[in-house]
């Protein structure tokens, strides 16, 4: 099996490492040192250049060395009929959970408030809510968004999911598509988006989600920086309606140092720090893909082009 | 039964007008208009004045409406062989606990850092360990202590207790003694303080203890102002032994606006916060102990004046 590794991170090397050692059965190579790309089976990419595919006439799977394949699904040298794999991290996964949790705690704890009222000096004391008293909405209920609300849930806020259609029903209350989008939204005090980002999601923390939203309400967005419709999302900070919002992904990244976000006095911008990929996990699931491929059986997560995810 | 009530806060009617209507039976007077203070069985007081037990000869009990008894216990005032008893809110232990989670989630997803960066508007990720591999020592296993340990356990962290003698082993391990001290702090990477305080504890997050954690250590205090050696703590964090303080109780209160803790970039200082006494529970916990009182039943958590808690 002969694979063409990619990756646009610093550590690809570590990467490569790590994976020749769980595997050494399998050929990686490290692009663009793939001698010829007509042997090349698999390719192991996170955003991949545009010539990466070029060749690769008998290339059977791109596997994607993340949770979002936005990027790669809007590039315009996705190879036709190729199935796509995302690359699904349950240490990731817990780690964009534990993020809502820190927003979450950080809101109805008022600790924006306090980390503002260091900075000026001032003591001050808010009454808080408890848990129970806390709606959290978690837009996504996916292996990420279902991991969060899990979490959110075991620490004892009053948490509901929303998707895209109707799942069976868990222990987690689930509202679903457009019509349902209303009601989830006017319970939702504290809004996580953890949606995948596709031509449906784009823009959703917009103007009409957080005039819908209880007003006060604290939005955290940890998927994609085109979700948000920023200039919506600063009229609502500053009319009230938001009462803070915690970022970790902006378009384009890195967040630009004029950007009036990393200001905002109700905005914690993050360095798309949400979920980073835990290495030992991904390598573990990616060999795992890259047998299963290469026995015939079936690879896991394949990418349904139509809806985008 | 009489009972004089005197709270130093100041939502003092607040909480009269719902024990009043919790407990219609018992006659709840406002010191210092309670009549003749000879017909007094029971005191209910918060950081009671000097002059509040003047005549009570006939008092029985002090029923204290917090967690801590420290200041009364230093009073010159305290009434000779009359039994006191604490208050203990289970609202207020979960509450203590979440602020102990904040704390652990904010030192160890590095959101100290993300929170400094934010203000310089620099946009640079840190790698991050995951609970099972931080290591959360919480002083003290009353409780408060024990319901702390266990939010953080079933958050993953890897969490032990130091407590003054040994206990019971549930699923949590818990040092005992001054001669586990220096095993228990070498083993925490972050140090939660809930100690009631006591000649023993005064002072115990001092040198000697923060010289005793890992290297790069977070210490979190949400017991008394009076535990912590203000010059130790700003000497460890400028020399790196500590990475991070979370503060929530100073000595005195208000925390003075000319302290270097205010401005610290390693120190997040909160107004007492971290556990807000919950009305409800209180209220129903009081009037629980007053009954009790009035039927002859044992009242709980009655402070043992030798050890001072």
């Amino acid at each position: 099996l002969n694979v063409a590794f990619h990756t646009a991170w610093t550590n690809g090397e570590v990467w490569l490492a790590a994976l020749r050692a769980a595997a050494p059965e399998i050929e990686f190579r490290h692009w663009p040192d793939v001698g010829d790309p007509a042997t090349v089976d698999v390719a192991l990419v996170w955003n991949p250049p545009r010539e990466l595919f070029g060749g690769m006439s008998r290339l059977k799977l791109v596997q994607v060395l993340g949770a979002g394949v936005d990027a790669l699904m809007r590039s315009e040298v996705l190879p036709a009929g190729v199935p796509i794999a995302r690359l699904v991290d349950p240490v990731m996964s817990q780690r964009m959970a534990e993020y809502a949790l820190y927003g979450a705690l950080r809101f109805h704890r008022q600790f924006d408030r306090y980390e503002a009222q260091r900075q000026a000096t001032v003591w001050q004391r808010h009454d808080h809510l408890d848990p129970p008293d806390v709606s959290v909405g978690v837009l996504g209920a996916g292996e990420i968004g279902m991991t969060a609300a899990r979490l959110l849930q075991s620490n004892g806020y009053d948490v509901a999911c929303w998707a895209r259609s109707v799942r069976d029903p868990g222990p987690i209350s689930v509202f679903a598509g457009r019509e349902q989008l209303p009601a989830f939204l006017a319970r939702s005090r504290v809004l996580v988006c953890l949606l995948p980002l596709t031509a449906e999601t784009r823009g959703i923390l917009g103007r009409e989600t957080f005039a819908a939203l209880p007003r006060g309400a604290f939005v955290i967005n940890a998927a994609r920086g085109e979700h948000v419709d920023v200039p919506a999302l600063l009229e609502a900070l500053d009319a009230g309606q938001l009462d803070g919002a915690m970022l970790d992904v902006f378009a384009p990244e890195p967040l630009a140092a004029e950007s009036p976000l990393w200001r905002h006095p109700k905005v914690l911008v993050t360095p798309h720090v949400a979920g980073i990929s835990h290495l030992a996990t991904s390598v573990e699931y990616v060999v795992d893909q890259l047998r299963r491929f290469g026995s015939g059986e079936a690879v896991r997560n394949i990418v349904e082009r139509e809806r985008g995810y």
